[in-house]
């Protein structure tokens, strides 16, 4: 027992998950298994789109760690960085983030990938993206959002704005993400009487000359008709140049406005990956057939975070290596185990082979497309397939009850329309294109602005005395500081006189920290007696809606 | 049908969605129904505790308005104000929260009530509470994460307060939010192979001397029996003096040191009720026997924000007055749709009367206390008739049909313990005692602090050269800037000379201002070089584990 090797597997997606799975069965007695993961639960990644569509509940799509590998050590833990000279991993663990060395034998990097959206101007600040439980969760709480306001607004520019959907990227996971959007708003509408099904945009963007590029030609075309048919308007051979918080600019120069903007592209290497200092090839980490990082005996690599190869002459080509599927890291996690437990009884190890099954993509309303063993289906066929399969799939017993039984209770249920907010960030990030408005009169105060790109400006024109007043502003400078003063609206227009950047902190946020650190306290006070002046701007904490004075700012 | 009045309902609580779901039956041609409420749906409060301890999802133990008023207009806004002269309720909608004026005829006000923890210093700023779906939603997650963080941690006082738990005040709400968490954590435990039974420590704290103070003091004492055999610890006689992020402080001078306290009382007014200038009594808006408020005929008030008089003559006596419950508001709400209808028909309107059939509370573990039309029952029959009476309480059939079903598929299936995370705030106050901890050497910088109240003292020892660096830090003053700086971890331990309050910056959202705002920018510039000086103390973004570095940050 005093012998037994420590296995650290870092990730808990895919390839995690089931390296550490098989690692609990196959070297029992032999190892003991430690998994670390930012989250307590296993992202089932094929259902998200099902959960923000609300077909599914949040924690269905997801499995608890601690449930799925009983017999492994779980630690809910950031990784901060790996030591391989002394083999330890240093982790954050805690609501302190107290930093604990791990000691280990054997360790399993099953990292997966990030998101990269910095080459499009705006995307990373506004787009929301499907890689995350949180990430479904907030698409379908922000479509609800845009649907009760839809409902009850007046200004038809708004309403369109917020009646059009964007889908960036048409993998499965664009497509499916489009594809079940489109389906909640159908089936929520009859809730909002005073929004027409006509009026809603559902577009789908692929820079690629068709969908679905890993299908075959005729199942894409298949998949554009249905989804074109239910209303989704699908632009290939198109990118998108750049976003903002009111839509985005295409790279055919078009420009669409919509509140909301999901996108499914830039996949990039993760983060901590990148930082490991290990040999990269495409944002992967490069292993031998084995999936041993070179170099490294007792480091090991797979799933979307390793580049494994296929054969042993690989060349410049992404089909001599495993593919990022789902389908391969669980393969992967299998033969990885395998692996380390011939390695720690010395016997030798298997390189790892596989061929994919085929593909399945949900097109929503009981629609589907299969490619399966080198069958090709579609429709309804292929949609009880596709459940089938991602049920068969599924890891855990109990996942799967609650997964189906769910299907069924919402298969004859009006959509959950519940909109479970999440808290607002209190500072963000907001890209303006030319002759965009900030804000205009009679918008309530909600945050401060200061200008990190291009050029605002300011206009206060008073009704009653026809009183007009002009500011520019440019980077560094600032407006909207009447956020600090007892007072509901703004009064003033602030427009952008080129494409710009600004950085925009949240009232109570802002406050709190301007009331409570002196320097700050210090410029506002003067530069709002400067600005403002007379005896009614009172420098006070305001009083705005239901929102709770700050019991302790200090009173000035 | 041009002569159809408008009636806005204020608030989609039990009082306001059984008003206008009368309304839109009794008022059919005679009114157009609308609801304003700050959610789109409505919270069902009695099982909130279940959404805490996972037995329901969280949109099982709430209703999207829109289901279940079908022909009342519902709007998801925030109500700023009420002019009654002009008879228009203003609201701000939308993400951009843009003002609007709605005109009424006549206007019914169910806001419920806030919460209002001042009395008890730090109860505020550090006690989950239990009024709101997001609150349930918290806890749960709250008492996951201790969970987590205790199973891995190796400090014994860490984990010893990471498995304290405090519920504070014992009426239906605490007894039932005890009860439940408790079952929640004897039902996960088996998961955190770690921790043992006898580790957990949940107390019910309550300052009357028993517990249930509506029931008969036999089911009390039932109830406290119970909740004591199943390892909850039942303080009566005490209440709470201060509150910190380290535990709570009792009036007998006990200090209990616990990560998790949810206070489940102070009631107080709705700070929109109290906004509003109407005549008040207890916090609540005064009616006559009809529900109008007196001096606005056409203004109406029920639930838990009116004070509505069972007879002609009330006393200075709680007992002459509809109580603050559930029952009371469904009652109300029927009432005042008869009494509008009648008004605008011209008939005389009906005072309201209603005596209680009873009450009911959940003890957890398939127990219950009921006390129905004067039967008195405990045990298991009496949990089957709380499910029943709940369930038959639940409005709309679709709610019904997924409560009951996840009711059964949760009994048959281990607890779901996925964690899902809400974002952080990026500001919050953090109260210390005397000789807390506020971080210690090795923590990742997280934030900024700067001091509200009290003093704080920072020492940094650096065990290589001996040397020895002391400062002491009162209101105004700050540490903690080196969130700015390219460091990862705290080199400094700052404890509180005596009881104090902090403002706590979050990392993202301070460096992002501080750099984006260049007075903030300058004064930190100049205040690094000379506190912390060096080159290698360069005034740059850091390198923090997974979060990638801030793209529009002006590199210095």
């Amino acid at each position: 027992m005093a012998d037994k090797k420590k296995v650290i597997v870092i990730g808990g997606g895919f390839g995690g998950v089931f390296a550490a799975k098989s690692l609990e069965k196959l070297g029992r007695g032999l190892v003991d298994v430690e998994l670390i993961n930012n989250n307590n639960y296993f992202v089932f990644q094929p259902l998200l789109p099902e959960v923000a569509s609300s077909n599914l509940n949040s924690s269905d799509a997801v499995v608890p760690l601690r449930q799925l590998l009983t017999r492994v050590q779980v630690r809910q833990a950031r990784v901060m960085g790996i030591d391989f000279e002394r083999k330890i991993v240093i982790v954050m663990q805690g609501a302190r983030m107290t930093p604990v060395e791990l000691p280990y034998d054997e360790l399993v990097i099953a990292l997966g990938t990030g998101v990269d959206l910095a080459r499009i101007p705006g995307m990373a600040d506004h787009a929301l993206t499907m890689k995350d439980l949180t990430d479904a969760h907030m698409l379908r709480t922000h479509v609800i959002g845009c649907l009760e306001t839809a409902d009850v607004t007046t200004d038809t520019l708004v309403k369109d704005q917020l009646l059009t959907f964007i889908v960036v990227g048409a993998g499965f996971s664009g497509v499916e993400t489009a594809a079940e959007t489109n389906e909640l708003i159908s089936r929520a509408l009859r809730y909002y009487h005073n929004i027409k099904p006509e009026e809603i945009r559902m577009y789908l963007v692929e820079f690629a000359p068709r969908i679905l590029p890993t299908f075959p030609a005729d199942l894409a075309e298949y998949a554009t008709k249905n989804l074109r048919a239910n209303g989704v308007d699908v632009l290939t051979g198109v990118g998108t140049k750049s976003a903002t918080s009111t839509g985005v600019e295409l790279t055919n120069g078009r420009v669409i406005n919509a509140s909301t903007v999901v996108a499914t592209i830039g996949n990039g290497p993760h983060p901590l990956v990148q930082s490991l200092g290990l040999d990269m090839h495409w944002g992967r980490i490069k292993t031998n057939r084995f999936m041993q990082v070179p170099g490294h005996d007792d480091v090991w690599a797979l799933g979307d975070a390793a580049l494994i190869p296929l054969n042993d002459d690989p060349k410049e080509d992404p089909a001599d290596y495993a593919t990022q599927t789902a389908q391969f890291a669980v393969r992967e996690g299998y033969q990885l185990a395998v692996n380390i437990v011939a390695k720690l009884k010395g016997e030798p190890l298997k390189p790892f082979a596989y061929t994919s099954k085929g593909s399945l993509a949900s097109l929503g309303m009981s629609k589907a497309v299969a490619d399966v063993y080198g069958v090709k289906m579609h429709g309804i066929f292929a949609w009880l397939l596709w459940r089938g399969f991602y049920l068969s799939f599924l890891p855990g017993l109990v996942a799967k009850v609650r997964v189906g039984l769910n299907w069924m209770i919402n298969a004859v249920m009006p959509p959950n329309i519940v909109q479970l907010r999440m808290p607002a960030p209190a500072t963000r990030y907001i890209h303006f294109w030319k002759g965009d408005k900030v804000f205009e009169p009679g918008m309530l105060i909600d945050g401060f602005y200061t200008v990190v790109k291009g050029r605002f400006r300011l206009t206060i024109d008073n009704p009653d005395t026809g009183e007009h007043f002009e500011k520019e502003f440019g980077p560094g400078e600032h407006f909207g500081e009447r956020v600090l003063l007892k007072s509901h609206l703004r009064t003033g227009l602030v427009v952008a006189l080129e494409d710009g950047l600004l950085l925009f902190t949240a009232q109570k946020d802002f406050r709190r920290f301007a009331r409570a650190f002196p320097p700050l306290e210090k410029y506002f006070r003067s530069y709002i007696d400067e600005t403002f002046g007379g005896p009614d701007k009172t420098f006070a904490p305001g009083n705005v809606g239901d929102e709770k004075e700050d019991e302790h700012e200090p009173q000035a």
